[in-house]
């Protein structure tokens, strides 16, 4: 399958070393390819290499513009950070989104305060918003709700004995995103929320996300729900 | 132990009878005692019988105004509606909660909108605006995630195997609803998020607490933290 992932962080790498892996044929999205790879800076407080680094090390892996990732893939994840998702579709092109699967696993964060805040919650979601901007595309909320080495290796934590939830309008998007995350990431507790008003109880969690992040002094952990 | 009971509904009668079959002497604060007694419809959709019923099987415990259980109490149990609380805080007395530990486990639900919401949220939470309002008092923040049964029953679901979280200022007033949840409910696993501020997680998941309600068909459930 083609797949596009939108963001070259840790999160956008993560996954498309992981969906290289599993056979899929995956092109990285980014704003300007030369000035990606020009970066010899590390990022997030030093922990992440220059993307060139993972680059070289993962060559399989196709890069383009957000338009020539987004038109490549049948599969269309958004790894960008929330705040700059909706400039980053826009530049994916509308065209290009028309009919796809697009999976956002983005949280609208705001560290602009004191503490962190999501900049909307609560009567709305950020995956609403995409999908009120681009009715073309199908969205699936998935993945928002955990660290980026849990998403692709579940069972990492507790052998994999937690959950992760799929919120979106459309049957056979959710279907394929649900496979995905069964087949190639390992996933065997899934939970189909509804359609995509659902995202806001999952994007609502990251703010206890972030605070057990800071209680365990580790984001190896995720929800699981006990029956 | 003495304990006031803020609250006549499902949650403050559960956690009254627990709390006298634990030993404690409890007492319930309802707004006027006699128009409580004088109620003979059942309540939450035909599920709840009226308070009458309950407290003649329950005559242990002890019943008042707000202000009388509250002055009873060496801890006092917020168990009213969010909608309420402060106005049930103001009836039960400035002088009464002084000193005390003040345990919230409301959530600040709107029903008002065509979809659940937080009246509440974010930037915010009630238990923020509680210990704002009542600086006199030690607000502690637990069992606001999770039903009534579970509450006083962790081990009814999964065998206990499953979270609760408590968040407040001051350590001593914590370590006492602690040793609460863990000597008289049951809790094994008990995480402290921190301060009071630390409770808009904790309310915040409150929306996806009754999406899983309304995608299993019951309350019978709990979060738990994987690692």
């Amino acid at each position: 399958m083609n797949v596009a992932v939108l963001g070259s962080g840790v999160v956008g790498r993560t996954l498309s070393a992981k969906l290289e892996d599993c056979g899929h044929k995956v092109v990285v999205g980014t704003r300007d390819v030369d000035s990606l790879l020009a970066r010899t800076e590390r990022a997030m407080g030093g922990r992440l290499p220059p993307f060139s680094e993972w680059y070289a090390q993962n060559s399989a892996v196709g890069l383009g513009t957000f338009a020539e990732a987004a038109k490549h893939g049948d599969i269309v994840i958004n790894a960008t950070s929330g705040a700059a998702t909706l400039d980053v579709l826009t530049a994916a092109g509308r065209a290009n989104l028309g009919g796809k699967v697009l999976v956002d696993i983005s949280n609208p964060l705001d560290y602009s305060g004191g503490m962190l805040s999501l900049f909307v919650s609560n009567t709305e979601s950020l995956a609403e918003r995409i999908q009120k901007s681009f009715p073309e595309a199908n969205v699936v909320k998935t993945l928002n709700t955990m660290n980026a080495g849990v998403m692709v290796d579940p069972k990492s934590v507790a052998g994999g004995d937690h959950h992760v939830f799929v919120s979106g309008n459309d049957a056979d998007a959710k279907a394929r995103v649900v496979d995905l995350l069964r087949n190639d990431f390992g996933w065997t507790n899934v939970i189909d929320l509804g359609d995509i008003t659902t995202a806001r109880g999952p994007e609502m969690l990251l703010i206890l996300w972030v605070q057990l992040r800071t209680t365990f002094g580790t984001a190896a952990f995720n929800f699981k729900i006990a029956r």
